[in-house]
């Protein structure tokens, strides 16, 4: 049996859009090593009503509901109230709810506010959540056959809720009820459009099996995630299913990798920048950058890992022709005759980047992100990527690889950006040791 | 009267979060206009009965649908299906509907797949929405009192076919029933926590009112949205609540600006590398950078400006010491004395951006972003931000402030960030012509 999973998001801010969910993955993935599948999402504002019609909805359809947010010091934060009205309980405040609070806000030098002891307002008969990072209690309780949990908005806290005081229980009950488990792989590809990989992928999955495909379309790629639910660690003892199942899964990987070859380039949760600066540190190599109509977002991103000052010297955007010729040492008559944006001053910038920082890789980006500077010849997405490396390195000196991207400036922003880290991935994979 | 609104996301794939929703702002900003107020926003996986489940819930509870996604050409599309299914009408092909697919294809150069002909399956009794950028067909339908409005699920399909097929008829709808209005205001505020930004406001907005206040904090900073329902155009015409709505609007604004003064940094839709930007294009300064923990975020942050080429020269991103010392000129016992993260070589940092770039003014970070490399003295989320000026200007010479933040390595390195370019923002506000 595979219990079902919602997750209600609560927050008017929340219907804005234009924010990463940064919670759903997380709770989406412990939910599933409990053996619970998230099948529904929802968002609702601060409406009191509303947010009970929601709970009532997902009692109807799932066993396990978590809530997110409202659960703060402010009028808005309608959680609490909304909970105890919906299951027909008062809210009493509850001592080791408040003990909890004053204890984090000890730790902070800091005491509760009026409006903070609001927070310690739980629904008669459930449980209190500790929350281990901040300031607001959870709680969980039983309604209708399912589980209900508040938790924090702040990602931080409900995950660190979430993993302390929610799983432990969930994969008890799983344990004791015989509950399936989801076993999710994800693959990551770059350079073809969905549609390919859709028809190189063809046949790959039988149809009515196991393993559900799904495809996934971003401008940083094409994500291939691969799902099968097998039965739990204690069943497994007696059958040979999940066995079944897992060596499965494991085939269908080497085929999909079979298929999709070197435009993978990264599993599970690694992200393009986590890949090549691993090439990097392994090796031993060192790193410069010189873009421009990536304006830092290469940079950015190689500084999203950790430890990348060990081998990422610098970066420079030169926006102006001045900045390139300057820093880079780009030739004033290159930038003339052929323009920015062409092979040869790519090829001139990474050359640049490479004697000046005396590192072992230049990368760099030269083109239009638009929407103005475009022309007929130089179209807006237009770009040119170059890799230069000391002559020591097996392939020697350099080369400029072009690119048509569309989109709008943020989209080629970040294809452009995409493509380069790609193309120094993929050269550090051929001239590998 | 105000409608309720509801979008239904459709896609396994946008369970598993970690993406930006950008199609809400905008489907809600038009269901606004339209009177429609959204009120939830459901995720459902390619599950033909949980899609089927999701429709019927919000025919209880709102009076306009948005459907999003599931309706492009590969298997695992089902929202025409369960469309079909929910209301009790079978799929026919559609010859408009076929047509258009067509039409868009050819422009391509291309034909229509076999399975690309499925996008041609409509609702019997549906109303096909055109795709004008798109090959997938949309359609609308009457059920249960609500109407019902299938929308592709990338964004730019969904707002051309929002705007161009669904707008007009809720517009029309919305001025023959005199349904009311949204008019929602945005201030964007940068360094104080939500908690002061709430107590700051206190009594500004009279409770049970027509005016809603929300905040809304990210590490960009709280964001205060005032939302207030008045009448409609037509019915404006018959009375005077509209502008008094309106006018209260303006005075609250008025009354939150003085309150939070230098805090707000915009407004609407507005970014601070917007703001930044053209205040600097407007004083027709140049400016340049060098970044050493924010990585090329500031870069990228103020290219994703279009135009911004007119007064960005550069950015440095010197992680290095050798790329500080060589690009920047910052002496070798600065470093040496003071280590990288100090005041003095933040100071240095943005001297030397500025004399060798030749522009009007330096911006300079250096920080630690964490997990690694703090220390007591200096902690992991320590930064010091330094700004560097001709002595034309007002005022000559240059500044240092020291910063605390808190937070995982992508929150500093973005509320680094931001609290550079509101930095330099509130230096040309106070310097200003």
């Amino acid at each position: 049996m595979v219990r079902r999973g919602e997750i209600i998001a609560i927050g008017s801010e929340l219907l804005l859009g234009g924010r990463v969910d940064s919670n759903s993955l997380f709770l989406m993935e412990g939910l599933a090593r409990a053996g619970v599948e998230l099948r529904f999402k929802s968002i609702v504002g601060d409406d009191e009503d509303d947010i009970v019609a929601a709970l009532a909805t997902a009692v109807r359809r799932v066993e396990v509901v978590l809530l997110t947010g409202g659960l703060g010091p402010t009028s808005d934060d309608r959680t609490r109230e909304a909970v105890a009205k919906a299951v027909g309980k008062p809210l009493r405040r509850r001592a080791e709810a408040v003990l909890g609070m004053r204890r984090q806000l000890t730790m902070w030098g800091r005491k509760p506010t009026a409006a903070q002891l609001r927070q310690g307002l739980i629904p008669v008969g459930a449980e209190v959540l500790a929350n281990p990072v901040g300031s607001a209690p959870g709680f969980a309780l039983r309604w209708k056959g399912a589980l209900i949990a508040a938790l924090p908005g702040v990602p931080r806290e409900a995950e660190e809720m979430f993993s302390a005081a929610l799983l432990p229980r969930l994969l008890a009950e799983s344990m004791a009820s015989g509950a399936e488990q989801l076993e999710r792989r994800i693959l990551y590809t770059f350079g073809l459009p969905e549609s390919e990989v859709d028809q190189k992928l063809a046949g790959i999955i039988p149809s009515g099996g196991p393993i559900q495909l799904g495809l996934l379309a971003s401008p940083l790629g094409v994500l291939v995630s691969l799902t099968v639910w097998g039965k739990s660690p204690r069943q497994v003892m007696a059958s040979t299913r999940k066995q079944g199942n897992a060596e499965h899964l494991d085939k269908t990987i080497r085929a999909i990798k079979t298929r999709l070859a070197s435009w993978i380039y990264a599993e599970g949760s690694d992200t393009m920048e986590q890949v090549v600066g691993r090439y990097l540190a392994d090796r031993g190599l060192t790193l410069a950058v010189a873009e421009s109509c990536t304006g830092g977002l290469i940079g950015h991103r190689l500084t999203q890992v950790s430890g990348s000052s060990a081998y990422l010297d610098r970066v420079a955007v030169t926006y102006s022709n001045r900045a390139k010729s300057e820093w880079l040492g780009v030739p004033a008559r290159l930038l003339k005759r052929h323009g920015a944006v062409s092979p040869q001053v790519a090829a001139a910038m990474a050359r640049g980047i490479r004697s000046k920082s005396r590192v072992s890789i230049g990368l760099s980006v030269t083109g239009i992100a638009g929407p103005g500077g475009g022309t007929k010849d130089k179209p807006v997405g237009l770009v040119y990527i170059g890799v230069a490396a000391a002559s020591s390195t097996k392939r020697s000196g350099g080369f400029t690889q072009r690119f048509q991207f569309h989109g709008n400036r943020e989209t080629i922003k970040l294809r452009a950006s995409q493509a380069a880290l790609n193309l120094l991935r993929q050269w550090l994979v051929k001239t590998g040791a």
